[in-house]
């Protein structure tokens, strides 16, 4: 197993890396983002798996036949933000199909086939690193995003998702809700690379990565989270002849927006970002006329939130300015039956809420039984090239993504709720 | 006249420009900027001018043979700032235009040639738009910027002068200082829009636009004024994932910085300006790691500058950052004996400073005689398509000119440190 997985890390380490910083770019529909697909093609192939691609473009590939009986997926994306680490997304992806091989090695050595269908997933566009809108791929088939919007959202070129999937080869006309794939998923489990430092830190808050029961977490929930965009006008003018009473400098805008949002985060106990701005006209010699900022805001607590983001946009329009909602998630608690089974399967795994947002979340809002397992993270950095996981803690991920598929496979009459024919109640 | 003009403004007026917005995007060695250049060698070429380029690509037209007596030098720039208006530069350059068929006509009716050699020049990147060296054109010839420097300085997708120049058709190794362009010019008078109020306002203060006698003013001095680029640390890390207080997020410290410039040039009486940033890595869910940041600061005071400048510098060194000086040009006064030459030409025409560079600035610190015409603008606006001039009163301006270089044509044996064979001194 081990040695199956380490050959696809050092496969996908050398696709969209930047080799000056390390950092990843595999954007949606890039040529990079083909080329991930091209190598989860190849992989899902040597196994024999059956490659589907939704109506979103994510790509599905079964070990059996889930038109005859839904099956259990697992998976995660393999594209990335701008600069971004190894491990966010492609960590699932990987731990997926080596898990399809140690079941693979179980069936040779028992002769026991799994119960139910297969399925290994590669979610497109989860970032939104392109086009704005996170989770894009999942958020197309469960019609939580409609297709002429997805169609419209431009990227930092100004290209249309439509114009991207023309350069890709696809019709954008075809994109849409797809129940008919959705349909055939009894279960999504997703594993994560943790983007915090629970699983690094001792219950006595001490740090101790030697534990290897705290290795793996099972995911409880998602919290609230969104994305709105606030345009903070200005006036341009030169920044040589205008006296400094006479100007409206949007960048003093946005020094105001940014400072309010981490003092209103900080007071209400959520977290609240912006981590990406557009200066116009952007002239070194030109007072800035406008500055579109985004705001990133999440919390365990809804109503923190949108306090949060409503103090943020009472400073903008404070300023003169408006504001976007581009996205909103409410909290989204995974599936209670397949949490309970998933704790009884792996009894030392802490249970673990998260602030980012995934694919399983997506799914389970749309009523698909769903949970998340995170792997330990010894920094709880992510969205950088200093994203890591130590090496065994990742085969520890793999054995306990094993252990929930096969035993998810297998009928288990001890707990109704719990039974495989309920999975996709 | 005005006829000639007002075609030319038209011509010009659809090169560049966004036609959304209405902001011109005239950048260095870009293909709008060939298409400039193309325009302003067929308008030479209808004038029976004599065109050459010197060392950094400014375009010259001669009026009669400046190798034989150096000659007087009228003209501005036709490129733009990002977004920026249609009169900073292009005035200058169809004024000087418009001012050789005045000439012509008067030259028609009299039967008098002018006495010296008459030059029209379009210097290339005087905003430094793409390259961020303001003046670029002119520094390189007179050595002020340094051909090894200029061909390395990078644009915002990475290329280099040294590329932009062959992917324009040139070979950067015939870049450099050109003393021989420069003996041509006896003295240069550049006429530029005014980028404040001071013409728009009465002595009293009060809005007047309809004075002709302050239609036109001389311009006396350059501010001193520089360029700054200020390296604000981070740390890359998820934006729904990390706690506030792990956090190390550079677009606070940028928040910091930028209203730190605003305070310390209120208090100062200077003008500071942060109008061009680039975060990363630019992710909405991603903290910023980094934020470069450019300061750009101006005053009628050097050392109210410098005070400025240590001021944010000491605030950027607080966040664990680093700067870097760009440019700085010490305050410029133009030629004494020429501007006292001019106010004799224009007696009712004010005196002003200004806080913009400009080529004219480059020339004169180098020690050619240099003086400069500004037109009224009436609401101060430059660097934005709002910037704008009176039709009326850009007609002045090319009365103005014509004026001036009739007189600095003929020789004037009154006052001895006006006379023409001394404009070189």
């Amino acid at each position: 197993m081990t040695t199956g997985f380490d050959r696809m890390w050092d496969q996908l380490a050398v696709i969209g890396r930047d080799d000056t910083t390390g950092g990843y770019h595999r954007f949606a529909w890039t040529r990079t983002d083909h080329d991930l697909r091209e190598w989860f093609a190849s992989e899902c192939a040597a196994r024999g798996l059956e490659l589907t691609e939704d109506r979103a473009g994510n790509q599905w590939a079964w070990w059996g036949d889930p038109d005859v009986l839904p099956g259990i997926v697992i998976g995660s994306h393999l594209d990335s933000v701008p600069a971004g680490g190894a491990f966010d997304g492609p960590l699932g992806v990987v731990s997926a199909l080596a898990t399809v091989d140690a079941l693979r090695v179980r069936e040779a050595a028992t002769g026991v086939a799994p119960a139910r269908p297969i399925g290994v997933v590669n979610f497109v566009d989860e970032e939104g690193a392109r086009f704005g809108i996170a989770c894009a791929g999942s958020r197309i088939i469960t019609g939580a995003l409609t297709a002429d919007r997805a169609r419209g959202l431009t990227d930092a070129d100004g290209v249309t998702m439509a114009e991207a999937w023309r350069a890709a080869g696809r019709d954008p006309d075809t994109m849409g809700p797809d129940p008919q794939a959705l349909g055939r998923v009894a279960a999504f489990v997703e594993l994560h690379v943790e983007q915090g430092r629970a699983l690094a830190l001792a219950p006595d808050g001490t740090e101790d990565l030697s534990d290897p029961g705290r290795a793996v977490a099972i995911g409880t929930e998602i919290w609230p989270h969104g994305r709105w965009r606030l345009e903070i006008p200005g006036e341009a003018n030169h920044a040589g002849t205008t006296r400094l009473e006479d100007r409206h400098d949007a960048m003093l805008g946005l020094a105001s927006v940014v400072q309010q949002t981490r003092s209103y985060a900080a007071a209400l106990g959520c977290v609240a970002t912006v981590g990406k701005v557009l200066v116009e006209p952007g002239g070194v010699n030109a007072v800035p006329s406008h500055v579109t900022a985004w705001l990133d805001a999440r919390g365990a607590d809804e109503h923190a939130v949108h306090a949060t983001v409503d103090g943020v946009i009472g400073v903008v329009r404070e300023l003169g300015g408006s504001h976007e909602e581009e996205s909103w998630t409410a909290p989204t608690r995974f599936d209670g039956s397949l949490v309970r089974r998933l704790t009884g399967i792996l009894p030392d795994a802490p249970l673990l809420g998260t602030g980012a947002g995934h694919d399983a979340g997506i799914l389970a809002t749309h009523g698909i039984p769903s949970a998340m397992l995170f792997v330990r993270n010894p920094t709880g950095i992510s969205h950088s090239p200093a994203e890591f996981a130590e090496p065994g803690d990742c085969h520890r991920g793999v054995a306990a993504l094993t252990a929930v598929v096969t035993d998810l496979c297998t009928s288990d009459h001890r707990d109704p709720g719990t039974q495989t024919e309920d999975l996709h109640a």
